[in-house]
Order: structure tokens, then sequence, then C-alpha cells
């Protein structure tokens, strides 16, 4: 069984409800699914954000979307997380004073989602990060870590209908966080990171959702230099991959994989192994045959 | 060939890019990856989102976008669309005056995620609609349907990591909608039936992505009884639902599915297969041992 600092609880009797109904022949089926409640976000006096979420780890949550929303700062003091699961509202207290007013008023809808200032000052801090070059990543722990993770007991195996994130470090699966939205996951992870004062040099991103833009920009804001996903890429998300130079993973199943920036991070160290079914618009080159990324 | 009033268009060159990388033995691949883009909506002269989008249809997009946001009424009169690929923005023009800026300041994060009073005004009328009690679904429809949509070509069969939706009749689909986000795609569909004045009766509201609470706004706000996913359920898309009689299909997946809302519309009348593999909370029960839902 392998050890995490935190993960999942698909046995938490407030993440999951039974519910009744009937299946395709008519009859009567019970099933577990995944409760999602409304959590309001205050930074000191101002009120941020509502958000869905399984509200497991609300002052990650709350710490995490902050930070991940430049609203918080690597070097300030939270001096208190007061959660209310009665009125559902997180309220972070700092030493520093806030007013994010003018923030606030700026939205950008993302493709996979959030709310705030996806390209102003984001974009900005982006721009001057850069991510660690010696970084490795071996195949083999990659192969390794997708069998650890999707066998982790989890609200997904439990329910289906939610999204997984894991910081990992070599062939170990650290934070496992769950979240009806991807980016939800991520804060919680970004969250946890900030209060248990865990670094980012050495860690891998590990997600079940698409590699979007967002997904990139926070990767890369939380400094990991390397992103892996079972699923698939946007456009967008590989060029910011390739200007932050990231290491990106996508399509990860079993021993199958397909990178799209910072390749040279990846050390090919496991065995290979035969290739089935892709989306239409992948092939194998001959190498003659390839334009440089 | 199912025809449809529309679909996606897979060859549309602005719709995907090529992209070079390696694969799990560091040989050489290319793939196809969707694009993404940014697009500025204004309604007359407010600025009201910036969304990220394939922007196959920014018309069907605007539209859709403030009519589900409430921003648009349906007997709205749109005097112009002005799309400008350069500099990535979308004005729709009313003969009514409009003025949102109350409404802008209050932000929810929902979990398949759209900015906006999800919880507010949209509320509001989520409860005041009623849902055609004598609607349909025959068993048969949706498995021609899940069928024809599945063989539809689509980026998603082209390039992986994008969400659809569709808008069907009996066993007809007539709309099918992808973006990079299911809001998106849902959206689209919202604006092409205004703009081309087809009506919700009689329809249904097929999608790839999850059952969250948004999912089931939408459905209801758009006035379609009936709305079914090849993904599972949250617990407050399923409460929802029920509160507006809408009928709930998840887990469509060839001939299998379960339905936990408004199950009274459904007509069995296809042939039942065998069971396999479900979420491990998913029972049937003996109807003895069955509560009412």
């Amino acid at each position: 069984m392998t050890k995490y600092l935190i993960s999942p609880d698909p046995n938490d009797v407030r993440l999951t409800e039974r519910v009744y109904g009937v299946d395709q022949d008519g009859l009567p089926v019970d099933t577990t699914v995944t409760v999602e409640r409304p959590l309001t976000l205050f930074l000191n006096d101002q009120e941020i954000v509502t958000m869905m979420t399984i509200a497991d780890y609300p002052d990650c949550l709350a710490v995490g979307f902050l930070l991940n929303q430049n609203m918080l700062q690597h070097d300030d003091v939270v001096t208190d997380i007061d959660y209310d699961a009665e009125i559902e509202t997180v309220v972070v207290r700092t030493e520093r004073e806030t007013d994010y007013e003018q923030k606030l008023k700026k939205k950008t809808r993302t493709s996979g989602c959030a709310v705030g200032t996806v390209f102003g000052d984001v974009m900005e801090k982006f721009e001057e990060i850069e991510l660690d070059p010696s970084a490795e990543l071996r195949t083999s722990w990659l192969y390794a870590l997708s069998k650890k993770i999707n066998t982790t007991p989890s609200l997904y195996l439990e329910a289906g209908a939610i999204h997984g994130c894991v910081l990992c470090e070599q062939e170990t699966p650290l934070i496992y966080m769950e979240d009806v939205g991807r980016h939800n996951a991520v804060d919680k992870i970004a969250g946890y990171m900030f209060l248990n004062n865990i670094k980012p040099a050495g860690k891998m991103f590990y997600t079940t959702g698409r590699l979007t833009s967002e997904m990139v920009i926070k990767a890369v804001q939380m400094e990991i230099p390397i992103l892996i996903s079972r699923s698939g890429f946007t456009a967008w998300g590989v060029d910011l991959a390739r200007q932050a130079n990231l290491t990106l993973i996508g399509r990860a199943r079993g021993k199958r994989f397909i990178a799209l920036a910072g390749e040279s991070r990846i050390n090919f160290d496991a065995e290979p192994e035969a290739i089935d079914d892709e989306p239409r618009g992948t092939h194998r080159k001959a190498a003659s045959n390839i334009e440089a990324s």
C-alpha cells in the first residue's frame, strides 16, 4: 500500500451520498454519487469567490486558490483560517493587509475553468519563472506512479465523476487530492504545500484531466517542472509548456505516453511495450521525416 | 451518415494544429491538438467576460452565454453580432438597453465551471420552469443516439481533449457542438437554437461530460426535459434534476445506463443486454429492498 502524506478518503460519509434510481432494464439500482457544496472564500474582510467543492480540505483549497490567483504571496504570514461548515464559508486572514477589488473586476473564463485574472499579473509571473532544467523523469517512475495512483482507493473508483491531481516525487505519489473541478484539486495541493512547507524541488505533477492552458499555468506557477496526464493536450497548453520549458506528458496509459514539451528531462529507462489505438491524428514518424519542435 | 443541422468540422484547419514530440520509447511522433483561443464578449458597450474557446461558432457562443446567464431574454431582438477574429472579440447588440454592472460583480465558480451568477437570478428562474411531463425517452432512441454520436467525425476522435454536447430529437442528433469547456459547447447549442428559432419541445440533450449542477441548471433553463451523459453524476446535480423533474440519465454506454431522476419519462422498449463493470458503489437491488427516490 502506497503511503501518502494525504489522500482521498472515500469512506468519509460527508463526501458521498447513496441515491436510488433505475437501470437500463427498469430495475431498481442504488449508486454512490459525490457531494458538491458551495464554499464562499473571504480573504481578510473581502469576499473573493464562491466555489463548488467536495469540501474535504477547505483550508487547503482556500489557501491554494489565493496562491494560484496571486492574492497570497509565498512569504505571506497566514494568521488564521476559519472554516464554518454551517454557513459554508472559509476566511483566510493574513498579517499583510489585502485589497483585490480591482483584480476581482477582471474575469476570465478558462477552458478548464477558473474565475480570476488568468491573463494579467498571473501571466507576468508565469514569464518570470524558470523551471529546474536538471529535473529528471524516468519512464520507470512514470509507469510505477500511474499504477499506484490508479489503484489508490478514491472517490473516482467509488463514485466516478471527479478529477484527481497528485504531487509525486520519483516513483512515490505524496499528495492526492480529488474534487468536482480539477482546478480545485490543484489548488488544494498548492494549499497543502504552503501550509506544510513542502517545496516544489524534485516534484512532479500528475493529473487525470486534460492539459489545458490553465493546468500548465498552474504547474509553472507552483514551480513544478514536470506535468503528466492520462488525458490529452490543447494547443495553447503545449505552447505555454514549451515557452516555460515545462516537461509535458499526455495520454499516459499503461506503458505509453506522448511528450510534447521539455522532452530533454525524460530518461527512457523502462522496457518498451507494444502500441495500440490513439486518436486518429497521431502518427509515429520515421526520424528523418520529423520537423524539430 | 447522420444528417445534422450543424456538427463539428474536424477538417477546419483553424481548429487543430499538428505538433511534434516523442513517445514512450523516445521515438518522434506527431499528433493533432485542439486550438483554444481567448474570446472577449461584449454586450452592447459592456465587457462581459473573456472565454477560452475553439472559436468555431463565436456568434452562437456569445448569444448562448448571454442567454444562459440571463443577460439576454428570449424575446430580446439581437440587432447585430460582430465577431472580429483579429482582436478576438465578439460584440452582441440588442434593441433593449442593457447594464449588468451589478451582476458582473457577483462571481461563482462552479464545478463544471462558469463565471457569473449561477445562484442569484439563475436559480430563481430555475424554480419557475416546468418541464414537459409528457416528453418521452425510448431506450431504443438512446442506444441509437449513442452509436450515431460516437461515430460522428469530431475533434474528439481527431485530437481528443474536448467536450461534446448534442441536441437530439427521438433517435436523431440535430446539433453537435464541441469545445474545450463543456459549458461552451452547451452555450453554443443554446445560441444556435435562439438564432435559428429552434424550440426545446420534444428535444433531448446528450453530453460527454459529467452531470454536475451546472449541466442540470443549463438543461432546465433551456427547457429540455431529458439530459443524457456517458459520464457520471454529482449529488447536487441529482438533487436539482429531481427538484425540476428533469429526466437524468448517466453512465450511458452501449446498451446500459442509470437514471436517477425523472424515470417516468423512460419507455424501456429496447432489448436488454448483460451488465459488466460499474463504479464500486453501484448495486442492483432486489425490488423489495429499494427506497423510493
